[in-house]
């Protein structure tokens, strides 16, 4: 067997750094979301660049599967071993290599995750922007072109990678990009490899640029009786040019939620919590602006929080809301699903979906960064009740035909895997099938991450 | 031979849209470069993305090369027929098809020009940021990643388009990207045909992203002993996070190139120019703290031009800095060469390469949009003197070879196309193959803008 044959190999060459047992295989085949266990035949640690190159070699040689994995919080499947074969864990490659303090960029080994990373970078003066919540892996967040609540300020990895070192499908190892701002020197190869999930090639190495850290912040948080009041809101503000470094939008039921769980007191209706980056006066001015926003749409219970124990307090509740919605039902699984849409359409998109829903029997609280349009919904099932999981699914894909039909895209930041695979075809038209053919033209043997993001072929 | 009997089914189909008068062929084989001029056999003018792909199946069938131009405004010889052929020429593709004045986008097709689009953007507070001095075709300055002097606020052309329409190389038609502002579905296929100098397809519609016209806009000028200081300037404004809209840098041979042309009496030192955008107390406050700046490194004769005609003159001087070089010694032609470097590394690439320019007696001022690292230099030769072209084409050469050394790029916003080509390998090494992979997967043909950009293949 083919499989057999590369992992003997492996052994050899990897020894301890090469695992088959029942519980490293079982972890590696789960992921945070409502997909079956997925467990690969056997899992590398390795701990270079080189060792990486020759894992791969050995793969191709023997046609045996590779899917990477960095912290295993995707949430569409994307580390998991679909079709077996090896799950390359890049834990020990977590090394900060190199920050450039002038230049406004470091260089990171894929393992490093992003709460690593802004520790390290603390003395510096400088961060590294891009929060998608979970402390994932910087390999997995760029293969995921991940986002999160900053993106409206900071933007995506795709706006925050600006090289790459990539183990290619025959082991060969190529670097993307370089350290200056910006190039017209060829094809984009880093944007490519952005928001691959590794069927690409295996992210080794990432340069990344880094931010000021901003000397005021600000944060408030304000009620409003409609979602559509709160969509305005963002509307307006970004019309208006206030620069905001996060706006998200939690509707009533994921407020009602946090309550329970935070022990917070909220009023239940939808909100927008909303941060500002700057000077001392830069931030006092866009607070002020964006207050007479909020009061033009009636917002209630406007309060600021310019102390950083109140702003903790604050991001603690809106990134723990994920917990507190599943702690709202225990024992229950979800879905958690994410689409973007043109902001002109968000209010719609979130109010039909509520709608839905409702209409739908499906418990599903909705939340998002929407300043980009960008909404989650969290639906949730009891396992053990397979009508109940097939009504979320269903609300789930009607989900996303609403936002391909409003103009959006079947995902803003989590990304396709195995479980968004049945709508690329429809958002992309034949651009799917160009994907396809990138894919071929670089790994012709189909054994990087395969099933996931492209059309299946061979 | 296929070329002609391309033609003559063009010929057939396009009637008096497809010229093959000598005045036509000339015109599109010229450059704004220094190479020869490579006119094609014919000059398409389509009006339509159903006629784009007519075209193209019919050249694909013949075996005929298909090169797209826009205004003809690039500087490495992107639009140039090296292999003569067809060019498709989309002076007629030019209409701005919807504002999206909500969502801050616009559909538009690639004849438009970016003055054009700010034309009819002018009523509804948005604008098109950016700029590349030329006038140039929104598609080209898509294909060529097109820059300047706002990149270092807004973004470059991969920054700004959110998705496109293309032709590709078999006459299908695609799209990629859709008008949500950020996705996880899939590959960055828009990113992928921004800066594929139409090697890969041709764009026949882009969406853009807009930003809202600034409440208020300061410019300055002013002027240091060395251009040591005015890059630490840069640097230290950008640490400490003023956001500059433009920021730019000319050397003293460029100003006195200017005061002549211009009849400014700007003193003759390195100078920078610098615009904010902001509300009146932001831009205000930005303005204090670069003063600030300014005065630990020296800066003199420092003046804000707050007045919209005093900061037009200050633009129009910069964007004429072009013209002014080349009237300072009629005759001349120019080699208008650019790189990219980590901002540490710009003091120490600009200073090296003047004291090269002097040592190597080429005359060649230099000027360049700091904020990214990123400048020009415009190497002046007498066409009749053989040694002098020379002389500047090994400066330019070694311009490029520091800028690589020293972690860089060959070209920051200005292309490969015929020009830069013999640097693609050293800058990307292996990669630059998985370019030419890529290139063969969709173009197999090899008909897209053939000699261009990816290595020869067949």
């Amino acid at each position: 067997m083919t499989i057999a044959a590369a992992l003997d190999e492996l052994s050899a060459v990897l020894g301890d750094a090469l695992t088959r047992s029942k519980s490293d295989l079982d972890l590696h085949g789960r992921s945070e979301s409502y997909l079956p266990d997925l467990p690969p035949d056997a899992v590398a640690y390795p701990d270079s660049t080189e060792q990486v190159a020759q894992i791969v070699q050995i793969c191709a040689r023997h046609g045996c599967p590779v899917t990477a994995w960095g912290t295993g919080t995707s949430l569409e499947g994307q580390s998991q071993a679909l079709h077996g074969g090896l799950c390359v864990d890049f834990t020990r490659m977590n090394r900060v290599l190199q920050v450039n303090q002038a230049d406004m960029d470091v260089r990171v080994q894929p393992g490093v995750t992003r709460e690593a990373l802004n520790e390290e970078l603390r003395a510096t003066g400088l961060f590294f922007p891009v929060d998608p919540g979970a402390n994932a892996s910087l390999g997995g967040m760029a293969s995921t072109r991940a986002s999160g609540t900053t993106a409206v300020r900071y933007g995506t990895m795709r706006d925050n990678v600006l090289g790459l070192e990539v183990v290619l499908a025959d082991g060969r190892v190529i670097r993307t990009g370089t350290r200056a701002r910006k190039s017209s020197a060829g094809y984009d190869l880093t944007g490519l490899f952005v928001g691959a999930e590794g069927t690409l090639g295996l992210i080794t190495e990432l340069t990344l640029r880094l931010h000021g850290q901003p000397e005021a912040v600000t944060s408030a948080v304000c009620g409003f009786a409609t979602i559509h009041d709160a969509v305005a809101t963002v509307i307006d503000t970004i019309q208006i040019g206030i620069p905001m470094a996060r706006i998200e939008f939690v509707d009533t039921e994921t407020v009602c939620a946090v309550n329970t769980f935070s022990h917070t007191n909220l009023p239940e209706m939808p909100h927008l919590l909303i941060e500002f980056h700057g000077s001392d006066s830069a931030v006092a001015e866009q607070a002020e602006s964006f207050g007479a926003v909020v009061a033009e749409h009636g917002g209630e219970g406007f309060q600021w929080a310019a102390r950083a124990e109140d702003r903790k307090a604050l991001w603690t509740m809106r990134h723990n809301a994920y917990y507190a919605i599943l702690a709202s039902r225990p024992g229950c699984r979800s879905i958690v699903t994410d689409v973007c849409v043109p902001i002109s359409n968000l209010a719609r998109a979130v109010e039909e979906t509520i709608e839905d829903l409702k209409e739908n029997n499906v418990s599903g609280p909705i939340l998002g960064h929407v300043g980009d349009g960008n909404f989650h919904a969290i639906l949730m099932f009891d396992p053990a009740d397979q009508a109940e999981a097939a009504r979320a699914k269903a609300a789930a894909e009607r989900m996303v035909s609403r936002a391909l039909d409003l103009g959006g895209t079947a995902t803003g930041e989590h990304g396709i895997g195995i479980g968004k695979l049945d709508y690329m075809e429809r958002e992309h038209g034949e651009s799917w099938q160009i994907m396809g053919d990138i894919k071929s033209a670089l790994d012709p043997q189909g054994l990087l991450n395969p099933g996931k993001t492209v059309p299946a072929r061979r």
